[in-house]
């Protein structure tokens, strides 16, 4: 007797192609997290020139910049999203919370009592 | 001035792998709906062999059949699906429909205020 489980995966798309999805807004968020995109890509196992290719990509299709940076210091400097990339990540993360939880909801509705085992309608 | 539109990839796993997908989904719909698997495979572009090797790889995760078929009569045969895949490809399609709802809803309430060349925040 087993289990059935929902998969999802979201994006977003502009015109210039895609704008977010669930990996890229993790990247994102480990940035901010992290203050550093050489940090966000090692987490992730990216080395750093994707990971930048990635975010350089973004802010193509998106139009404005994602990343902003403060160099030296005493910390060596420090990376951080700009006030669009924020709002963007910010949005991004309620939609999918709500799918998540819209899909929960509605797999345990309609998926109850079609468990492998079941027996035959 | 574009704008942004959301998209979804939805799936079930069983415990032996996958057991239904958007595309998989589709294709058991067209075979009710053709009466034939060689029908369907044609409506989706894909040659007989690997639609029948989809239909076949669910059945195999899935543990029971998806499809069954009568020979000969006067059209030829006709194959349909069995009262369980009616089930599964039901609950999927309602999931699927439930999820299409709530990321309409969800997406313009987060995103709106965001499309692209909007103001800075």
């Amino acid at each position: 007797m087993g289990t059935y489980r929902p998969g999802m995966k979201l994006w977003i798309e502009g015109d210039g192609g895609l704008v977010m999805s669930d990996y890229r807004v993790r990247l994102l968020q480990l940035v901010e997290d992290r203050g550093s995109l050489a940090k966000a890509a090692t987490t992730m196992g990216l080395s750093y020139r994707r990971a930048w290719g990635k975010v350089k990509e973004l802010e193509a299709n998106l139009g404005f910049p994602l990343v902003t940076s403060e160099v030296g210091g005493a910390g060596g400097g420090h990376t951080s999203l700009t006030p669009r990339a924020r709002e963007l990540v910010g949005a991004y993360n309620r939609l999918q919370a709500r799918l998540e939880a819209a899909m929960e909801t509605a797999f345990r509705e309609e998926f109850d009592g079609l468990a492998p085992g079941a027996p035959e309608p």
